[in-house]
């Protein structure tokens, strides 16, 4: 069983993952190809492009969601990207695309991106997908392998592995770096610490609730 | 002091306000001016245009903000919109504005905006507004009357009322339509209801501990 | 061996095929959801949208393209949509999806999207995916399983299945509706027919060659 | 009594103004944040970002409109800007504002904004606001206190102070900087100056009489 | 030589001109083709569709600019423009044009474009092109046949034949609409007047020098 | 008549013209001016702006098509580009001019606009102008001078001199660089080559024929 200390680092490296989305970047083409010079000093609102004699075949091919990655964590769940940072052919292109695995029983808890829609497609296993309309109305479905479900732009939605087995799916979106808000941790996990007095507020709940609460995300 | 059923209602009367924003529109202006028709058949992404000759002077005029709104509800806050629906003039020019009244204590809850980004003006009191990013980075600051705070477009962010009196803000999106997810309300007062495997799973809780939770949002 | 006839009958099939994708749409999302109305009498550029009452769960679920289609066609090649007109959910939200089912040595002939950047990912076996920029440079790589390969907006590219047994990928668009533009189509099977003078300028050939090569689209 | 020269000091000031607005920027945004570097050295269509290591609180905070400034001046009004030159954090957010300041009579002569719609709130006092389309119909209402009124992007507008004491106004724009086009100034005060046969033809005048009505303007 | 009902009439006709731009349209293109449907009851901003099948080869082109109109009015000036209004093909698609022909000694007077930069190439004589930007820095050039000049988005800009000749000249635009503000005709001649107080305050003048001013205008 | 070494001059002359448009760029303007610094070491998607006190009148200006070209080449066509390569005012601008001569019998061959519409716009002679739709469907109509013709975003048309003079037309696009897409070239003319399997799957041939074809290139 994972130690509070173990729980954590796990937490901690899943934030990482979801902060790296939020860094990069979503341009309008304006000519043939603009690979990202990852290396520039000036730093834009996306990326600088590499001088065209530059650029190489393997600037427009990635393996970065080539791999299964880990889902030892309290939520069962890996999201591995394929962005920009990694993926410099996408610069100014407006597509990236993220692979989900899912532990049996694991949630991809609920979140938003700021900058994209989101069309799931299940790979292996059956994901429930939901999203929630800014009138609180729920739309879910459960989906398998080769099915579609779509999210629209900015709105809160989760996956859950329904299934028995492992689970995999890809998420696809119309933005380089589609961003990515999760609530909770934007509560709970933030530096510096969100104000003790914001929390209780937002889930009317005292302060022993909400510590115990928050301790459970490891910090 | 407030009964259940009576916070129940509040909360209704703030879920309704919420949905209103989510079911508008934020189009690029194609010709001078297409004021909605509201009672078009037609329904579109954004709204028909009145016949030009029907157009009049009061099309561009609003009301909609010019009061206070009750602020007896649990989190002591109103938001009061001036959106196409009842600002027909906006229409295709992708600016909006909402008014927000905040009793001493009030919170306006973490919450984002799918299609725009926030600018704050104080014209009362001081609140303290903050953001996260999705690197989960707080900015934050105590802002006072006729002071200004920005919130980039999709991200959470929140206001509360820390001053000794009322306050009173505005909100401009660069939207007709900015929409908005409260993730609170869209984990615990969606309907149909959420799944309690989701909130279980998302809170890292037990179910007793979800349902306690969720109970105080007044379902 | 396929007749002529039963050639011409593919080839009718294929086009029908890429005639759909062009008659599909695009826009900006101006509000949460606006589901597409299929049965809508206005015609828009993109569809007008559903009542919010009448949207259901599976408006955002599609299984479009769930099953392999026939690669019993002249380039051992089918492209199976997923667009709003068989899945309403996609209206206003920027993204589609194609998948593609290639034969041993089948091609997907040289084409390109007009409304679209394309982010490649190959499901089964191995396929050579390629690009030309305006500057006639070709990048191109072979793309195994889990692998991704970029296309730029409106280049034209190439995918060949340069591996032994079937191959599967899918083809993802920041486009509701990406459009398709197959060159060879768009001189040899149009209607009306395109004038032969041209086509003997564009090939700098006599008009028995450019027949006898047009014959082979099977018109 | 203001002299000659104090008058061309005044309007100096006020073109100066104006002119900043001009010379700044109205991106996407394509990442969460990107803070404006006012020291980067290679200049773009925008701003460059400052590294998000060195990005505070205050970035996204501003106090640029929050005091009066002086209206003694020919036209009896002064308009303050939070713009991304004071207010880095606008950068790529799509959004900014304006404190005008009008004594009793005072105008804000007849302008459009290139790249952006204006939404009027009045603050204090009351303000006739008027805008005319492209087919020179006028649109206008009297606006007063915490009211509200629209002015479709890149209309001609004008604000004039018709109550008894001092008003004060914000106008919002859907653009990190809107820009202005004041025709008079356009007409009146350039550098170099304007050729004398397109004013005369302009105002189909004779030279004297657009000498005199140009002196006015105190060049 | 003209009476001032005669010159009256010829202010109109070019008022009516000046209009029509304005009333139409400039969407981003989301399928191949959506000719505007000209005698659609559902107004929207920009035109509905003609069904595909009532589209011909003659949706796609106009004679719109191809004769020389009279330049026989007070500016020996005319504006014949090609838009969706006469030119169907042209809805969705992000472009217009306009064809000026000038007497000799014809000003185009200072004018804006609310939705779109302008490219004017020269087809006959010399013309001076002027723009003022924001800053009032006048930026100005004769521009003789085949020679090209652009002015930026939304600026004021004006078109002076100074040859001894007829000049022609096109203004291509990025925009289906892109619209048109003449600020003399947007202060003199809109319906209602413009109120008195307005006039005097951005002039400086006094009531009887804006009557005369005004009362060139045929109003 | 020309030798196969002449031939293979003037296709290569025709290939780097094409391959310019696609190495330029289409923002959106965001400040009022941003001449492009063609110095610029920093490349982006577009150019850097030359500072605001290097602006000069000539920036805006360009004699670039004043000139005829040489239609000396097997397709008798040249196409002279008006880009911000040589015309930096455009920069950030969103329009972009190109003259293309024909002599007698002369073809612009298929080709596409990655970013833009086309507005042709003929000068002089008669040229058919027609273009394909993604259900292969052709509209085309021979063009006179001072007549218009429209090509939609993406789609791939030609223009044939069908007259017996010499011709002469404009194609205006809503792009600042529209690129170009010519698929004979980027199939026969590219570097590296294409491989063979590709060429010969394309048109259904064999090697010998495609060989040959592709010899008429040149390469």
């Amino acid at each position: 069983m994972a130690s509070a200390a173990h729980r954590s680092l796990m937490l901690r490296a899943l934030l990482v993952a979801a902060a790296i989305a939020g860094a990069l970047s979503d341009p309008t083409p304006l000519q043939d190809i603009c690979v990202a010079d990852l290396q520039a000093t000036t730093l834009l609102d996306g990326f600088a492009c590499k001088p065209q004699t530059a650029v190489v075949d393997d600037d427009f091919f990635s393996r970065a969601i080539a791999s299964a990655a880990s889902t030892n964590n309290p939520f069962r769940v890996n999201s591995t990207r394929a962005t920009v940072a990694t993926f410099p052919g996408l610069n100014t292109l407006g597509v990236s695309i993220t692979r989900v695995d899912l532990a049996p029983g694991g949630l991809n808890p609920p979140h938003s991106h700021p900058r994209a829609s989101e069309l799931v497609m299940v790979l292996k296993g059956e994901v429930m997908v939901g999203f929630t309309t800014g009138a609180n109305r729920l739309f879910s479905k459960v989906v398998r392998e080769n099915e579609l479900f779509v999210v629209p732009r900015g709105l809160q939605h989760f996956q859950l592995n329904n299934g028995t087995g492992d689970a995999v799916f890809i998420a696809m979106f119309d933005a380089q770096s589609p961003g990515v808000v999760t609530p909770t941790f934007a509560m709970f996990s933030t530096k510096p610490a969100m104000p003790m007095e914001v929390l209780t507020k937002t889930f009317l709940m005292g302060e022993d609730e909400v510590t115990a609460m928050k301790s459970k995300f490891g910090f």
